[in-house]
């Protein structure tokens, strides 16, 4: 499939016009700009530009409010429960990140639990936002239902991922971002474009059975939590997605299980909704609530020069440090261009005509 | 093999008493006795008193203190650096999760990381002291490396548990508690005794490849990451691993990744050791620090219900909590006993020969 190049100064200025149109500030548009490219940049192309028809059309859809007053509704001093007023999470995780770091810069630690909110993008970037101020982040959100829980055929949990960043010295800082199942939808949608089989332990049918096609979700099968089946402890994965669910959603007072709304507009929302919009959990602790900074520093250089100097299986040139890969693309990216493929450009335009913008031709090689 | 049942209270006595002639106070034995006997009645038999010797031997090799000085080295108003003076991490984790519940009642959370540690017994233990306070505890620790990266043919990391405990109300609470590895030990070691493989997914043998010999460890081979391989994403689960790690003993100046002190004392030590000892992390959130517990606990109890009432898949009867099996498991055990294995009951004749005790027949059916 042909890719299409562009700066990132080009999409990100894009994004942000097309947030101001439908009603955000030029805070909050910026913010949300910064979100959604930062995932272009490092490579997680399924959470950015990619994705903001969808924001669009939940817009329309009246799902989202553009001039959210995102506010603390109950805290101490290193806790808070935000209100997202029905916000972009795209805005709503970075405002409750900063509130977290704050708390953490008075009292050593800060725990953001939000609710009434909507997707926040990529987990890592709010996780991120703690780094220069040498603090070690976290950023979990809950997600549209679509994984089964060990021995259920219903789908109960989204893909509820979890990020921590921290500081080193020398060393570029460890960054873990994933989901809690084997595979994301990103990944499927990979295979689904070049019609290949899904590996097992990925997902299952509607019956609960090993499915290979990677269209499995349409007829009903459901998403399996990191372990895959199981005799390789799907169990860990599936109380992982939980812990993620209760700490964003079930502290917040935000929509949990099954009951998380979709992502995408045209699926209705859930009956008896027990919360508001979907959760969030984020925190901050400052590595000198712990011990002297430049201690911390030369132990993690020295854990992640170990772990990059492991003797690797053949084939392998190396052990990855946690954000290796996505750094190291951003390198290449911020230079050479974000590659997107003809269906975005396509989604891209169509936004554009939806606001009377243009989305142009591609500008690089 | 033949079982052979004691009750809760012979069994903790004869731990209480052993501690006791190690030399430690009242107050230590009885809390480390309580940690083990905790496991036991639980069901996490390798965690239980089937150690006791293991820890016997440590305090014999030097390598435990058995009257420890627990103190605070550094801290802030919710974090605190704890230094466990070498004493067995059954002591030293329950006092560090009180200094986190003491910071948390102060001002929301409480995060506790503790270097010059011992292994500290069954992290669910530990998190599940919150539960009482209505607070969400936390439980994690390093381990001696048996743990293979993905792509790495060195074993870098331990099992590295994580345990999240939460309150409910009605029902009873949610308490996660597992291994980041696709199988810990004790599961090997059933495998072991049933002379059976190993499925895939759960080691590799020491160039890397699949091992499906459950003895593999032996011919220097490595557990595997929680997913098992990379197609199933046993990246994730070494991210998982190397945030225990990180949040265990780089933050605390412990030793971390393939330089963590073995449980088992005929091993040496690794040379140039960067920290003391082992490390913990230890955390505590009051949830009335985010919402009033009673709306908490209706959520919880719906969150529980709705996943207790998925549908299933076929031959299987329900879908699990986390925390259900082995708090049956503990219903049982305190009316019928505790079976010990014919080679557990050996070493703890052979710990009450080194100390001039008796440990008797087997008293129940």
């Amino acid at each position: 499939m042909s890719l299409h190049k562009y700066t990132y100064e080009t999409l990100k200025d894009f994004t942000r016009e097309v947030f101001l149109r439908m009603g955000s500030s030029e805070d909050d548009a910026e913010l949300a700009a910064d979100v959604l490219l930062g995932a272009d940049l490092r490579g997680v192309d399924s959470h950015g530009v990619a994705r903001l028809i969808g924001y669009v059309r939940l817009w329309e859809a009246g799902r989202v409010n553009p001039t959210p007053k995102v506010k603390i509704v109950h805290e101490t001093p290193s806790t808070a429960t935000v209100d997202g007023d029905s916000g972009l999470g795209l805005v709503v995780a970075p405002k409750a990140m900063r509130i977290a770091m704050e708390k953490s810069e008075n009292v050593g630690s800060g725990w953001v639990s939000v609710k009434n909110s909507n997707h926040y993008g990529i987990a890592g970037h709010h996780a991120m936002m703690a780094l220069e101020r040498d603090m070690i982040g976290f950023s979990m959100t809950n997600a549209s239902p679509l994984v089964a829980p060990t021995f259920s055929t219903e789908r109960m949990l989204g893909t509820n991922p979890i990020a921590m960043a921290v500081p080193a010295g020398e060393q570029p800082p460890f960054v873990a971002d994933f989901s809690t199942t084997t595979a994301a939808n990103g990944k499927l949608e990979i295979l689904q474009r070049k019609n290949e089989p899904a590996p097992d332990g990925w997902i299952q049918d509607k019956a609960g059975n090993v499915e290979n096609n990677a269209n499995g979700l349409k007829s009903g099968g459901a998403l399996l939590p990191l372990g895959g089946d199981r005799v390789r402890s799907s169990h860990k994965g599936y109380c992982l997605g939980s812990m993620v669910d209760i700490l964003s959603a079930v502290l917040s007072g935000a929509n949990y299980g099954p009951w998380v709304p979709p992502f995408v507009s045209f699926l209705p929302l859930a009956e008896n909704m027990p919360g508001e919009g979907i959760g969030h959990f984020l925190g901050a602790m400052r590595v000198d609530a712990f011990r002297p900074v430049d201690e911390f520093k030369q132990n993690m250089d020295n854990w992640i020069g170990r772990f990059r100097a492991c003797e690797t299986v053949e084939g392998q040139e190396k052990v990855i440090i946690p954000g290796d890969p996505e750094r190291e693309i951003a390198g290449i990216r911020k230079t050479e261009g974000i590659p997107l493929l003809k269906p975005v450009v396509d989604d891209l335009r169509e936004v554009a005509s939806k606001f009377d913008l243009v989305f142009g031709e591609a500008e690089l090689a």
